[in-house]
């Protein structure tokens, strides 16, 4: 159900001829109908965000939009001011096909780097969505399935509160980095929500969803997370519901992206405990999702708790202070590492499993707590990565 | 030649049975026969230091020290009080074949963290080392080979200084991160120099050359890079030319460490000048150098300058102040992004060769440059640390 799970919605998903794939959907179109027509967003930090991320932050600061047009088959950043002009084209172009003002759509593109778009292509997309456009079951699995990249299936999310709806759709597979980790996610509701909660909802949730994720460490131009709010259920929830529901729509489709990371093999949780502050252990937790000898040794179902030390031991003491000699480290429930020391054989720790549960205690007698996603690092990343299209 | 191509040095290479590799060297013993017993040293920052690194860290402060025992095949990191205690009977177990005192005796381990070692093989390599210390060409190279974990070849260095010489050996393939990026180095003069000169030009030289390759982006736990002066050519050097001599010594090891880096089919010289200083120049390289995603475009031999551009745009503005639309990236001399545009087609950047190199200019205004080489990250590299015995 997707994006049009909520009330007020409708969507497409088309070819428009941009992705070289032959016969890949490459154009999603949602449409909020109302009839409140509140947005918000979160974009990358990266200092070379993409035109169509410069764009739709522009449009966000008004905490409204109507209309969202999104492209696989090609990022649209590093093209300068002609990248630019071609995202208010594809806007004017929407806007006028949908009866509403330009700067009534978003627009977020995904694909290659440093390539104009195709924008005839784009635009025999945008034309086709717009007719296509409708509230139905598949109307929205063509939207998050028009947005895949090296995404392998598509993924989304669908949430009752009470008495009002929350839906939701992301891509993202690789350049995933903690630090937004996702290339497009659209977050759907008929509630009633002000521009400001929405806003305030959405940077909670990413900040514990998109960012405690991480495939390979490599932030994307492109990053952009946005909510919709049709009020269309006619209900209002109270801010901390709504936030909670956002924060759980937002877990669940950052959970899909790991399991879909590029390659992957293994789903890898990393959970530290027993640290001073939440910024401590997050610290801690994203020193050790990043480290490639970790990565390839899950891929080698190795437990191999040294490559976890080793990467906790990088965290400055200022950020995360610690007793090396008190940390425990649990793989897959067996304690590995005791008190710094070897503890329990690691030929006790089965690594059947795809998900992996690393486990890790700091013992400083806070109990401040974080957990970060990753994935294994294997041949079939590198595969991907090596032979993907510059 | 190695550490005994300067005078006043002798050394050996041989297998005590520490490595499960079938014949594998696995001790090397380094000795400064004098006249002077200068020692300086620099380790990692690792908090889960190794239990060598912590005991030859206090003997280091001392300024002097007379020989070094080295194993492969065993860390002796995360090894709690019981390791701690290993490192003290190798030193007094060295101490007492060679006729000095146990902090005269340097030690340093590399292999797998986590375990103890074998000190019966430990103990039978120190003495047949003992008995086998020669100045010979031979004994020089045994044990460069010693030293060796997953590295294909020994790396050696033999410069003439004016009247006197520098001579080193490294081991060091994966694990390498920009921050002390090898596992053990020694290098050797018969210069007279003071503790405070040798210590000063030994950090100078690791912070341009250790300091700046990146094989994984991971720190190890046993780092160790220590120069030995004997003073035997009786020649004083000034300053200035012993400490260039160091940096050049460190700069042609650390080069040998990329181009063996584990599974590398490309070194990759990553230069960033029109920076505002140094420290801005180096955070911009070292942002580059880290990202798997260009490693494995590289390794597809894909000029995947959009992947540069990514990664450059994470640094942020108040580390490294730069325009995005001035930024330009030039890969194996083809200018294929030209002010955050593209530029020459991307077709025309040749990948033959090993070597690539990406040269970004930032055009602040300043010229402030710094250089950083990295590995491509290869189907190898996964291989190699998916089956790393843990």
């Amino acid at each position: 159900m997707s994006v049009v799970f909520a009330q007020g919605f409708s969507a497409a998903g088309v070819r428009g001829g941009i992705s070289s794939v032959e016969g890949k959907k490459d154009v999603a179109v949602v449409v909020n109908n109302g009839p409140l027509n509140v947005a918000a967003g979160v974009f990358t930090t990266n200092r070379f965000a993409a035109a169509p991320v410069q764009y739709s932050r522009n449009i966000i600061a008004s905490g409204h939009a109507r209309a969202m047009v999104i492209n696989s088959g090609g990022a649209n950043a590093c093209t300068g001011e002609a990248g630019y002009a071609q995202v208010e084209q594809t806007a004017d172009y929407a806007a006028s096909l949908l009866g509403c003002a330009s700067d009534d759509v978003l627009i977020a593109s995904t694909g290659l780097i440093g390539e104009l778009l195709p924008l005839d292509a784009v635009f025999h997309g945008v034309e086709k969505a717009v007719n296509a456009l409708d509230s139905s079951e598949e109307a929205g699995a063509y939207a998050a399935e028009a947005i895949m990249t090296t995404d392998t299936r598509p993924k989304t999310v669908c949430i009752e509160g009470t008495g009002y709806r929350v839906g939701g759709m992301v891509k993202g597979s690789g350049m995933i980095a903690p630090q937004l980790a996702t290339m497009i996610s659209v977050i759907t509701t008929d509630a009633i929500v002000s521009s400001e909660l929405a806003q305030s909802a959405l940077r909670e949730a990413t900040s514990r969803s998109f960012d405690c994720i991480d495939v390979d460490g490599c932030m994307s131009t492109n990053d952009t997370v946005i909510v919709l709010a049709s009020g269309a259920s006619g209900v209002e929830p109270g801010a901390e519901e709504f936030t909670a529901i956002v924060c759980d729509a937002c877990a669940q489709l950052a959970r899909q992206i790991i399991g879909d990371g590029e390659g992957a093999s293994h789903d890898i949780r990393i959970e530290v405990r027993g640290a001073g502050s939440y910024a401590a252990a997050l610290a801690c937790a994203r020193a050790v999702s990043s480290s490639n000898l970790l990565k390839c040794a899950i891929y080698g179902n190795d437990p191999n708790w040294g490559r976890v030390v080793s990467s906790l031991g990088t965290v400055p003491v200022d950020i995360a202070a610690f007793d090396p000699q008190k940390v425990t480290v649990d793989i897959n429930g067996v304690r590995v590492c005791d008190g710094g020391k070897p503890g329990e054989p690691r030929e006790r720790v089965s690594m059947e499993e795809r998900e992996v549960h690393i486990d890790i205690n700091l013992h400083t007698g806070s109990s401040a707590q974080a957990v970060v996603w990753t994935d294994d690092l294997t041949l079939d990343y590198v595969h991907i990565n090596a032979d993907y299209e510059s």
